[in-house]
């Protein structure tokens, strides 16, 4: 569990090179995701969690719904000069479709939906949220600082996304950090499976950057209700949260935020 | 070509509500890529330069290598209420696995290489780079300005990467916007492709975020020499990169850079 990685660098200030030490940089790995044996994905992700991350990533890819789906989850070192694990996963009651479950890697795993027929499909397989709550303004404003002193290796690296998990309160139950962005999110989803908490509609994400089509698609497979972003959101983002019923929120910073949807989930005036 | 989309938004200061007028996001919608008819990908792009995201990818996926093989690149309206277009490609001189690309974009579109000979296999595909040149570390210094004055989206929305092509003068010669980083890369180096430029070992490519493996794999695909970033770099960016002969250059911002590779075709003192 090597989240960051010393590796020798040269420090040129005005063209001029510095005495300094190393440098440590975000850890990037291939990990090889299994099903019972059998291949179906291989993700470049930052070491560490794991199995919470094989478990969100087959939530987040409609493989399974309910922890009692995941029978067992297996680390097994490579082979190959101790680079890349292997992640096992033992289904319980699942009915593997192979060829689907590639086709559909295959698709979404480029970010994919194609128009408007697609997308009515996602919301066939992921039910609209329901959350009928509120809270106040400030206690969102209060989960950025939160989730950058939680950002450990962050603050070695300046090179990895961070994902956290919050309750009504703003406290964060969870946060993850990766050099994916999808990863951070499926470790923090995976998590939450793994522990009975889903749906999780009743607690906030909050990611670190920009907040794509795609990062709302993986909050609503787990029901997530609200996501927060410190950064913008796109176009396919806005619109997906406003038909999927979810709360979206970007430019989360010092006093600021925008609100883009679901705007009857928080009090202000 | 719609780069940015107005959305409606509540802006917060202090929790209470700004009167402002809308807000403009990048725009993200779905591209459907096809060969000779046939669905090969579906991506999550900002609409504008398709037909060179189409050239970009697949010249990065292995399809093609040299513009002659692109006979023909045709963009078809789709039928779903004007949202998500296809790309047509014609090849010629180049037959199509289909098993095998279907299987390799199921592998790398997840970003993924599994262990050791895996890499090795990339370096079968892509040759090392060659280029024996070197430029002064001012004429570097001056690329991040240059890339930020030619993004015109990211002063409208905050919410796009940014990729450049540089000469070795540090003049940009092509700059590219996407919600997607590897679009942005994908359409910068498809239009060097359609342009008939690869290799581009006298070129420098510049991005506006942070470098993964699969960035310095993509600009290896068009025989890129040196890659630079404004953040960070991965560890597996920094090895790929050293093993590839590549120069990689991280965190370049005002007068400072950090050299992970390839440190001899920069001039410092």
């Amino acid at each position: 569990m090597n989240s960051a990685t010393p590796v020798p660098v040269i420090r040129l200030l005005d063209g001029v090179a510095q005495d300094t030490p190393p440098d440590v940089v975000a850890t990037e790995e291939p990990l090889e995701i299994r099903i019972e044996g059998r291949s179906i994905a291989v993700i470049m992700r930052t070491p560490g969690h794991d199995q919470d991350l094989a478990a969100g990533f087959l939530l987040t890819e409609s493989v399974v719904r309910h922890a009692d789906e995941l029978f067992e989850i297996s680390v097994c070192p490579s082979h190959s000069e101790g680079r890349g694990n292997v992640v096992d996963v033992l289904l319980r009651g699942v009915e593997v479709n192979w060829e689907s479950l590639t086709r559909h890697m295959f698709t979404s795993s480029s970010c994919g939906v194609c128009g408007k027929a697609s997308i009515e499909t996602v919301f066939q397989s992921f039910p609209k949220v329901k959350g009928h709550w509120s809270i106040p303004a400030r206690v969102i404003q209060g989960m950025p600082e939160k989730l950058r002193e939680r950002q450990s290796t962050f603050e070695q690296t300046g090179g990895l996304h961070a994902c956290g998990l919050f309750n009504l309160a703003g406290h964060p139950l969870i946060v993850r950090e990766d050099v994916g962005r999808h990863n951070a999110i499926d470790k923090v989803l995976g998590f939450a499976l793994r522990e009975y908490l889903l749906p999780l509609n009743r607690c906030m994400l909050m990611v670190s950057g920009r907040v794509s089509f795609e990062i709302m698609q993986k909050a609503l497979a787990a029901g997530v209700t609200f996501v927060a972003a410190v950064s913008a959101p796109s176009s396919l983002a806005v619109e997906f949260a406003r038909e999927s019923g979810q709360t979206l929120v970007g430019f989360l910073r010092g006093n600021r935020m925008n609100i883009y949807a679901g705007e009857h989930r928080i009090s202000y005036s």
